[in-house]
């Protein structure tokens, strides 16, 4: 486990990174489309720094690194004029084209734009699982978009007769999706006994899943349950705690 | 000029291609969408089938093509398994890798990731026209909207120096951006005499427009402003009258 990072908020000095040429990627620690560029970088053994924001209360000076305010935002300090990447797909798409080793996008330009096509697929997954840790909407019409496009993700994965759906290794489509496995898990806490990854169900789901949470990628950046439910828990409240894993604050 | 062709509708018969293996092109006359592919597939002088669909009343077979019954779909009858492929920058992505003559993406990773980047910057402009067009919003919102995000591109179009968003040639920078262009000349039709790009005050873009109002790719797929506003003033009635150009129905 890494150690966890404060987050930079409004007020805060910008920090001073050392000149070594590192990527810097900015992120939250909770935000799965972060983790995307976290799952990428770490399957790819690419070192980099981590600049943690304050989503809620940001500070000053993030809006030049990335006026949109979103998190990640990748800063290419190798790269002539050192620009800013944002945009999640757009920089793990950039690191894979830039650093050869362990490739995550197929090489054959039709299984590439069908991955992408099937990252594409999961979107509806994303908004309710957002939805249902918000406590924002009717649980039960989210949790039908959710098992629907789980179901046609089952039979994708059954289909391709793989272990992952990039193959005998993940590829992106597989940590692509992953965040959202994370918080599907924090599901429960919320609406009550209301949805699992059965094996009844998605034999294969359950297998991959298992299989990704063994992932050193993965398990570089996992947060329990336990941890998805609390962040989610004081999102609700109002005041979003960014820094609730970080000890000796 | 290409001939125009009818929109298949609900009720007709799904239609027999000749077995040639050209690509199959699913489209609608008026998609910005579906025109970027279409601007690819003739940069890159790739042949193809079209096949127009009545997006307002789908063919019955339509789902089994693209299920979420959007444009443009695009069948890879020369791949394994002849799949079909939706969404435009995951086509025209696909269309550049497999096809390697005349590239409109950036080799580059980084000019490529920052030309993906600027496509997504250009989505404000994407919702106000339509917005505008089909009468739907407080038109002086839409068009703060429109001429924001149009300085921002003035200015990257000069940073760039050179002719195009692609160099000397156009590339998917320009070509992802330009269905909006045509239909920004039909904005007037509209909202009155409120919205020209001036040269004064978008001196990089006039030219630019002027240029790519005779790219071959671009002339082949073309639409009067008259064409688009027509069009919309069909939508707004409530039935889009999708065969507008087709002669002798």
């Amino acid at each position: 486990m890494m150690t966890e990072q404060i987050h930079y908020a409004k007020g805060s000095e910008k920090p001073i990174l050392p000149d070594d040429g590192k990527l810097r990627l900015y992120s939250m620690r909770f935000c799965p489309f972060a983790q995307r560029a976290h799952l990428i970088l770490n399957a790819k053994n690419i070192p980099y720094h981590v600049i943690n924001i304050n989503l809620h209360e940001k500070p000053e000076w993030y809006s030049e690194i990335n006026p949109s305010g979103k998190v990640p935002a990748l800063h290419l300090v190798n790269e002539p004029g050192s620009p800013f990447l944002s945009e999640s797909l757009i920089i793990t798409e950039y690191l894979d084209e830039k650093y050869s080793q362990n490739p995550v996008y197929p090489k054959e330009p039709v299984s590439k734009a069908m991955d992408k096509l099937w990252i594409e697929k999961f979107t509806p997954v994303i908004g309710a699982v957002v939805r249902i840790l918000l406590g924002e909407e009717d649980s039960e019409k989210a949790l039908n978009d959710i098992t629907q496009t789980l179901s046609t993700f089952e039979g994708e994965l059954k289909r391709r007769d793989t272990s992952y759906f990039g193959g005998e290794k993940p590829g992106i489509l597989d940590y692509a999706i992953w965040p959202w496995f994370e918080r599907l898990a924090a599901i429960n806490s919320v609406v009550g006994d209301t949805f699992s990854l059965k094996e009844d169900t998605y034999p294969h789901l359950v297998k991959w899943r298992d299989l990704l949470l063994n992932d050193p990628a993965v398990q570089k950046h996992y947060l329990t349950p336990e941890d998805h439910s609390q962040f989610f828990e004081s999102k609700r409240s109002g005041t979003p705690n960014f820094n609730l894993l970080v000890k000796n604050e």
